[in-house]
């Protein structure tokens, strides 16, 4: 091991308490990016981002307005034009915290129990950037990055990375990278390093029915004005046939089958059924589609999902309202080859062939991005390898995500590079959902592994 | 026409201003039973009502507490035991106000604009309430009151009126009476007096389903754990089948079958299928049940609605959770012979066969009432069918209505008598929804209505 490599790790295990209070900063910034009124948090988190960077010694650093939240860039390019160059994603932004009552502590004011810092943000993925940051910056105060780094972090990606797309298109050259590391897509165990080849891709809608003018008395119009409520149950139920199916027409028209290959070796993946059961506290598991594990279908299979439901009266006690409205928020997850634009007309024209003409409605698409698949062969997927076999004791497993990182069809499609899609959250880490956390041994693993990675770049 | 008849007229019209103004102090008080926050206020309101009847010449005026929202009592039986009693029941309390934002003026600052008075509670009951007061109040304050009168006016009705029936039956011999007025169903349009000799029942159930521990990621789970929101949309949906019958085991076991001679009478009542889409403004009608016309579903067919849905985030934006938990709240209407006690078994029963296991639910029981049917040919009836005749012109119409109206049969069952179920409301009203309103009109000829009413009950 290198004399550079060694007194990288050395200072990052001496700063840990830093390192900690400093991510303890961080995440207290409310950057809900979904919310308006936490528009100002949003951009005080870029500005911190920005000024936690400016004590490094980076050779340029910009925040980049967008049509909604900022972008962050920084560059340090000292390694030369000989040495590779890495494109480092991130985004500062966080999911809202709701439902409050559900934390244990409050949702952004950061605490430590039992090895896990717990607040919104931790683990999604404040800790992942800065774990990347720390790494680069351990390097950067000891002795000489290896390679060229260029960090992107974005304030969007909650709301499906709107202004990204565009971000990128127009800033190409800045952009100019052989590769992309984007930490953001965690571990399957905290001994278990995960490289995540796959990602799906996801379509995010809001379906608004209307019935009557205004909520009525349910007596003396109930059987006769057709309950807009109940309309939109009957929508959604029909989206999923008996074998668990998803009836859009034509939805399955453009998904590849799993060949046998890949189907032996995500069955070698430790997410049996158990692994569902206990990281989301549900009583059973659902059969879902008919024909595939649990584990094919979360990776490799596409889904339909009600994210929220709002109609009428749902305040304590009894109201015998017929509401005039009723809500759904619906996201499809998307694999390899099937388009966005192709599922949103999916959606309109199930819906135009199911909602009765008796109530008005309208959909909106809010957000939206394709699947992707990385070569899991590269060089650059070889360094994290063996930088998590001396870490870990162990190589990492391939995976494919249920989950979706937009970002990453962007980089392949506008810059022409694949991404190495690693990240130190746990499944347990509660992502979206109320007590977040962050294991804390296992992000400190993640720095040290990091620095290795960079130094493995060249070597 | 009397002498003493047409003094209480002439007392009536010159305090129009007066019984107004009242009115609007009685409006303004926001006692929304089902509310906790509102508790104050429903307390508020029935002080303010035996403050009202405390000015007038009543033998006895009492605030009977409850577990909940007391009972506002008076009588004035100065017309001695050989004149007729009446009970004239009403209700002080009022529905919830929301959605605010849809409301022309604020909820509950009363203002009248063309004719009309607007706030929460003016047509249901506040203003039906004084009518009936203003009718006494014009007879005790100039002559002497032809029968006996009890007034039983709760602040329950709203929430299902869960200590009336109790409070009846314990207070029998106070209650004695021939027959009761009750002025909550109103009228099929303002040239149009009406009598409801029937009423629909009700059951309110609210139905909560979990699943996951908390909201998770639907990426990561979706798939392979159930949603409890697309569970509860498919819950929902299977309640109807596709002839809009209801479904839940049983149903129509004991619902009679409509006789020709009371569908050949209700076809002739002014409540087609225009009434019900001017009255709604919903787009088109729906067909609901099957071999049923529209006038004859909500008025003597039972029928089941969703009065409100929530689950997961209903905020802007999007949020990719798949949701911990599903809430709806359903209410049946009933038809005479159906028992509420047997429709909660039928839903449970419906809800045990068709919930999958992957997901806990509970079922709790808001509200319960039966149906009721009364006499429509009693000498009561026909008292106030010459008093509508006076003032209208016309004889009223007799209606089978679809809203719930308990007390109807706690006074059949408890006090063994009849009501006479009549009242000021228009259809267009928006009785339960904003804008609620009052038309002063109609209001100024029911109090004249119900003074010839009182006097015609000895003639």
């Amino acid at each position: 091991m290198s004399d550079n490599r060694n007194i990288a790790l050395q200072y990052a295990h001496k700063q840990q308490t830093f390192f900690l209070d400093k991510l303890k900063a961080f995440v207290a910034i409310p950057s809900v990016s979904t919310t308006p009124a936490h528009d100002g948090d949003v951009f005080k988190a870029a500005e911190w981002l920005a000024g936690y960077l400016s004590e490094l010694d980076f050779d340029q650093i910009k925040i980049f307005p967008t049509n909604k939240h900022p972008i962050v860039y920084a560059e340090a390019l000292g390694a030369g034009e000989s040495a590779p160059t890495v494109l480092i994603y991130g985004h500062y932004d966080v999911q809202p915290a709701e439902p409050l009552d559900k934390w244990d502590s409050p949702a952004f004011d950061p605490i430590v129990r039992n090895d896990n810092l717990y607040s919104r943000g931790t683990t999604d993925m404040k800790g992942q950037v800065m774990a990347s940051i720390y790494a680069v910056e351990a390097i950067l105060n000891t002795s000489k990055l290896p390679v060229n780094i260029k960090f992107l972090i974005e304030g969007e990606e909650e709301i499906g990375s709107p202004n990204l797309s565009n971000f990128i298109r127009e800033n190409k050259d800045l952009l100019i990278c052989d590769f992309a590391l984007n930490p953001d897509t965690g571990m399957l165990g905290a001994e278990l390093p995960t490289v995540t080849y796959g990602l799906r891709g996801l379509v995010y809608f809001e379906l608004r029915l209307r019935g009557p003018a205004q909520d009525l008395h349910s007596g003396g119009f109930g059987g006769v004005i057709h309950n807009p409520a109940q309309v939109l149950t009957e929508l959604i139920a029909g989206m999923h046939d008996k074998k668990g199916r998803i009836t859009l027409p034509g939805f399955y028209n453009s998904v590849q089958p799993l060949e046998d290959e890949e189907r032996v070796e995500l069955a070698r993946l430790p997410i049996g059924d158990e692994f569902f059961i206990q990281n989301s506290g549900a009583k059973l598991l659902w059969d879902g589609e008919e024909g595939y594990t649990s584990v094919e279908r979360v990776g490799t299979r596409p889904t339909l999902e009600v994210n929220g439901l709002y109609s009428g009266f749902t305040g304590e006690g009894a109201k015998t309202v017929l509401p005039a409205d009723a809500m759904a928020k619906i996201s499809c997850r998307l694999v390899p080859n099937q388009d966005p634009d192709e599922v949103h007309k999916q959606m309109l024209s199930y819906l135009e062939k199911n909602t009765p003409k008796t109530v008005r409605w309208d959909l909106d698409l809010l957000s939206s991005s394709p699947a992707s698949i990385s070569d899991r062969h590269s060089r650059w997927v070889q360094a994290y390898l063996e930088a998590a076999e001396l870490i870990w004791g162990t190589s990492p497993l391939y995976k494919r995500e249920g989950g979706s990182v937009p970002v990453v069809g962007d980089f392949q499609e506008l810059l022409g590079v694949d991404s190495v899609n690693v990240g130190f959250s746990l499944p347990e880490d509660n992502m979206h959902g109320p007590n977040e956390k962050l294991h804390l041994p296992t992000w400190h693993k993640g720095i040290d592994t990091l620095i290795h990675f960079f130094f493995n770049l060249t070597s």
